[in-house]
């Protein structure tokens, strides 16, 4: 049998079948997939003296029927709802052993995978300080309200306050989870967990019922930064998981992007770390991670000039006669003339002008700048 | 007459003439100088109506004479003591119409400018934070004692608090004022200038009792980028001077760094769109913008020193212990010999022979650096 001659749901339940006995990112596994089609691979697996028989006692129509009894629907290559953007996997270096494009995800929620592929993935220290979790809610807020859906992992620290920037604004957020889809972790966080499944979407790799595990964590990474437009770290000591996802976003040719902080602070140095390897470009706010973000030149940001200052109204004749009087003690009108290369009648009359605004005084050593025209 | 039929002293006294009639950074004058030589143009402008009585007026002889009273010489391009780097300014573009390469530098101090090539600029924010402060005069110490002189402009804040970690570790410290190197420009740091001008060097394009003037500062600037293999910024708030510093070795091909901060605090705005434009490289600290320097692989010279120092005379083991001793409030010697990671006889030992040589005392809290060693 090929997988040209397959229906649809033939794929779909020899995808079921070969996801219950495989590990999520098991790279040599899924590209064979991709390559021949999961029915032509269920199928030699069913000959493997190990593999067949476990994969031959799984019974694919009644975990989908189980599964879509606990909200779940198991999206697949090929379906209306699987985002393209997860095919970018097939070519990517795989990560510590783990790679490759899913098998399919498990999702829960109303909201669709192909609907949130100009998201943001906001990823980042699970022991983070409030300076991380308050940057990573406004950010989440800001970019969400800018009609981009964002993507974490539903962790304590940085990925809770993501999702929850998101949730306080009303915009679509998607928890990719380690554990299976139907399940809850951390624990802590059911809550939140429950409420994006019933707005937003929650995804795993991981079959309905699995537990976390490390392996499940880094596979579970790269499903974050492949679903998202652009990956930000906010806060991440070095040797952060959140690396892992920014190194995956690179990986994927996404935007990766840091939120500096103290240099003083261990929960930025893994940050730091990304921009100064030129891993990552520093973003100060969601304005800059949209402008990063934005194809066709949407979201282009003015350069922050700073606030105005009163120099800014002035002439280009005043300016000049003002770049020469001096800072600390006065000089006489001649003086200012000579600094300035100008005649000393012109100079006299923008010294008058320049008082009036308040930019220069008169001592009794001559002209002086004022406080005001310091800056 | 060409320059080329002049000796060096007629070229030094034309100079000497021709930077009391011009201002710093006068890009026309200066290209022409540098292109014609000092005494060509300076018999050109003898000719000119306007320019001319004023040039015939300058007795450079008396300037020199009257320099040298106030501990002043006059550093020139074929001078032993020109530093070759400063004559990258002949081919960068002019910022704000300020350029060229400097007819000379005035300078006040031990420290010779042909030694301070592969030194490292800190500069920043006058209205600096504790942490902007802190951090410059870490990064100062850091770098300075792995060899390299540090360069800044004597400035409120970050200038201030790099000048001081450069002196509280004993390695030299190059100012470069705005006005006149005979003068403290702002008054407040009279004493940290006079310091430098006997340990380090004060250096200034302006001439023998100039005031400090906005155009002067900007000249100031690129003179601070060419005499330093690098830039870092360490606090600058958007439209800072400091910018204008970076831009200027960014022109000149040094490396630009700049140290991140919260991205809540408007004192790091400037040094974030550095990083974040890739104009600056991100560094947390000395041992990282040290790792930049040395990439380069140029100008990197023995340790630049001033006269000798207590210091000069110990043992490598004196040094090392001396070097774990606290400058503020005293420790035991056990707390020291933890830091210096030496066996604690051995330390106790090596600061008695310190505290005879008067580099500690103790006090009531234990081991502490006496005055002595402060430099």
């Amino acid at each position: 049998m090929t997988a040209s001659s397959s229906t649809p749901d033939a794929d779909r339940l020899a995808r079921v079948a070969l996801a219950r006995i495989t590990e999520p990112g098991h790279v040599r596994l899924l590209d064979l997939v991709s390559d021949s089609g999961a029915e032509t691979v269920h199928a030699g697996l069913l000959e493997h003296p190990d593999v067949g028989p476990r994969l031959a006692a799984v019974e694919p129509e009644r975990e989908l029927a189980a599964a879509a009894r606990s909200g779940l629907r198991f999206v697949v290559p090929g379906d209306d709802e699987w985002p393209p953007v997860l095919d970018d996997l097939r070519t990517a270096e795989p990560v510590q052993e783990r790679g490759g494009v899913p098998i399919g995800l498990w999702v829960r929620g109303p909201v669709r995978l192909d609907e949130v592929g100009g998201s943001l993935a906001v990823v980042g220290a699970r022991n983070a300080s409030t300076y991380g979790t308050d940057l990573a809610a406004d950010l989440a807020a800001t970019v969400g309200q800018a009609g981009r859906a964002i993507v974490s992992g539903a962790a304590f620290g940085i990925d809770f306050a993501a999702h929850r920037g998101a949730v306080a604004v009303g915009v679509p957020t998607v928890a990719v989870l380690a554990c299976g889809a139907d399940r809850a972790y951390p624990v802590a966080h059911e809550q939140l967990i429950s409420h994006i499944a019933s707005e937003g979407a929650v995804v795993s790799e991981t079959v309905p019922g699995g537990a976390p595990m490390r392996v499940r964590f880094l596979s579970r990474n790269r499903i974050i930064a492949a679903l998202s437009a652009g990956t930000v770290v906010v806060e991440a000591a070095l040797r952060s998981g959140a690396l892992n996802t920014a190194n995956w976003a690179g990986r994927l040719n996404r935007t990766v992007m840091g939120m500096p902080g103290p240099v003083t602070s261990a929960h930025s140095a893994g940050v730091h770390q990304l921009i100064r390897t030129g891993a990552a470009t520093l973003v100060t706010s969601g304005e800059e991670a949209l402008e990063l973000l934005g194809a066709s030149g949407e979201h282009v940001l003015d350069l922050p000039r700073g606030k105005d200052r009163p120099r800014d109204g002035l002439s280009h004749l005043q300016r000049q006669v003002l770049d020469a009087v001096p800072v600390a003690r006065g000089a006489p009108t001649v003086s200012v003339a000579h600094v300035a290369g100008l005649p000393a009648e012109e100079v006299h009359a923008t010294l008058l002008a320049l008082e009036i605004r308040g930019m220069v005084e008169m001592t009794d050593d001559g002209w002086r700048l004022a406080a005001l025209a310091h800056d």
